[in-house]
């Protein structure tokens, strides 16, 4: 049960097609930070986080100089102690920023390892509500045509999704609603679409905008201003009469703690590569639960579908277009509008290391 | 006007004596992190920032890979734009953490690079209030035995200093309590003493050991629980009836915000290495004027003294033993208990780079 390796690579993965969105501008590809931990009988947990591109090279750098050599023979069950432990001593530079993203590559491998160790899937070993997950396709095609946000939706709809998010936070918001109100129309009243506008406006433009959108009947309008705002977040949900969900530039378990007290939120939205890995990602569930909110997710579905299986306040799964099924060995399907945790060890997800190579940095 | 050459470099100093606080344990160096702006005209702007090891080479790695290149021939005095243009640019793996680290050095860089330019010192160009700045020296001596503890207290006393902080958390209160007492007594009734527990308590035994301080009449006491906490900070401050100070690990104008917002100090304490710099430290001491609340500092002093010396609302300047002044050519110097700000041109602060070189990491 001692670690006994630490293995950290960097990869830069080209994007399918370019993709925009309000906040973060042109997306080319993105940076996959990698931790394969080994210990002492074989056995490998993997783990991992992304960016697009700023801040990469320092969160291979923290995970290689600060956290590898603390995780040398220690207990590999001991996870709450080591996650405190790497806490604390990154804690004068660290909490939230990158070091939070290394600290999440490294925990998911920890608990990987222990899903290994104990032959079981992590849908099962972290509470075993339901693998069967309902899941939606997060469009980035804030700078799509019309005509091209419909032949992505089609696409989307023939790969097995059943709900879908775009978009919104273009200049005018008269663009805003006539892009939603064609997606409302093209796919029928009773079809679940979200809207994200990546952290676009204030709070009076976010109520504004909310309102202009209430007769399309979103499931959720995303991250309407910046996560820093808690009681921002509360007056756009009361006032605008959307649902709002948020979270994945929420880092800490503070932060979380803060935006549901502030009842900013309808779903909560953690991200298991960005919030302190399966850890923290396990206790705000349990803070929605104690509210009674739904947890959605944020990016890594191949891995977020074994915790929403987990848990009994289970929201939509999101699932990106980036691009990572190429080096994934079974990755996840959809069907009829689910996808399903699997039932192998850990979260069971296996990497072409070989393919992988050819966009090693470091 | 225009940037052109970043440069960055990383060195490891080690301190005159090994350090000890309640939740860093302890200290043997720091890790010094500079950025050097040099522009068309031939002038050099210094920034610096520092941590105690963890995370130093990921702070460098950021200012490398990621700031620098985005620095390159843009206008050095549209500050404001530069530093939310990092700011969104690191947004998804940035705000707190080590990003902000970065972002203060580079920001730094860029307010004493327009102080050459226009030949003022900070002091002068950010308000010009008094550039005669009371100090106390903030030991770090959780560990020290009483002896140890009252003979540096007779060295800073003979250094020139009129008010002195010690550390508090051990293991158990009375030893705190006892330590505080004899504290008190070396140094009279009227001498301002201040003790810093660095975020070892709970809000209960915080407020439990400020009662036990009560009768010691401190100046105030200094991170009694984590940062995240800022409802705690309120009760702690009105059911302890000590004054409380805080700030040192608050990382963006958010924060601030938030715990100011929360009524949970009597004293603000931004650190312009990891507040995001001298643009974010001045928003700070401007939303402290306006609730009539003092401003103290943390660490890095040479700067600091400026930033305190150009606010109507300054505080006491808390300096460190760190052993930065080895290789600066006119440290600081305390007198009758004040330092004052130098009248050169920006912070004034120029270092020794050949002795420095024989610390450098990269």
């Amino acid at each position: 049960m001692t670690i006994k390796n630490v293995e950290v690579g960097h990869y830069s993965i080209p994007l399918p097609v370019v993709l925009s969105d309000s906040m973060h501008g042109d997306m080319a590809s993105f940076e996959l930070m990698t931790a394969r931990i080994l210990d002492d009988e074989g056995r490998e947990g993997l783990g991992y986080t992304y960016t697009l591109g700023a801040g990469a090279r320092a969160i291979h750098s923290v995970m290689q100089s600060d956290m590898a050599p603390f995780l040398m023979d220690r207990d590999e069950t001991r996870i709450e102690e080591i996650w405190h432990g790497l806490w604390w001593k990154l804690h004068y530079a660290g909490r939230g920023g990158l070091v939070i993203h290394a600290l999440s590559a490294i925990d998911i491998a920890l608990w990987d390892l222990l899903g290994k160790r104990t032959s079981l899937p992590l849908w099962r070993l972290l509470g075993g509500a339901d693998p069967k997950v309902k899941a939606y396709a997060g469009g980035i095609d804030l700078m799509f045509s019309l005509d091209d946000l419909l032949a992505q939706t089609d696409q989307n709809l023939s790969k097995g999704f059943r709900a879908i998010k775009m978009k919104v936070g273009r200049d005018n918001l008269h663009e805003d609603v006539e892009r939603i109100k064609t997606m409302r129309n093209h796919l029928g009243i009773d079809f679940p679409l979200m809207a994200d506008a990546n952290m676009r406006w204030t709070v009076d433009d976010a109520i504004r905008a909310a309102r202009a959108f209430r007769e399309f009947d979103l499931v959720w309008l995303e991250e309407p201003t910046i996560p820093e705002d808690f009681q921002g977040h509360r007056r756009i949900l009361s006032e605008g009469e959307v649902p709002i969900s948020a979270g994945e530039n929420l880092h800490t378990l503070f932060d979380f703690q803060h935006m549901l007290e502030a009842n900013g939120v309808s779903y909560i939205e953690p991200d298991v590569s960005n919030c302190g890995g399966i850890t923290v990602w396990m206790k705000v569930a349990k803070l929605a639960e104690a509210r009674n909110l739904p947890v959605t997710s944020h990016g890594v579905h191949d891995i977020h579908v074994h915790l929403l299986g987990a848990i009994p306040n289970a929201s939509y799964l999101e699932v990106h277009g980036f691009g990572l099924e190429r080096f994934i060995e079974e990755p996840l399907r959809i069907q009829d509008g689910y996808a399903t945790a699997n039932e192998r060890s850990g979260h069971g997800i296996s990497f072409d290391w070989k393919a992988l190579e050819e966009y090693r940095i470091s």
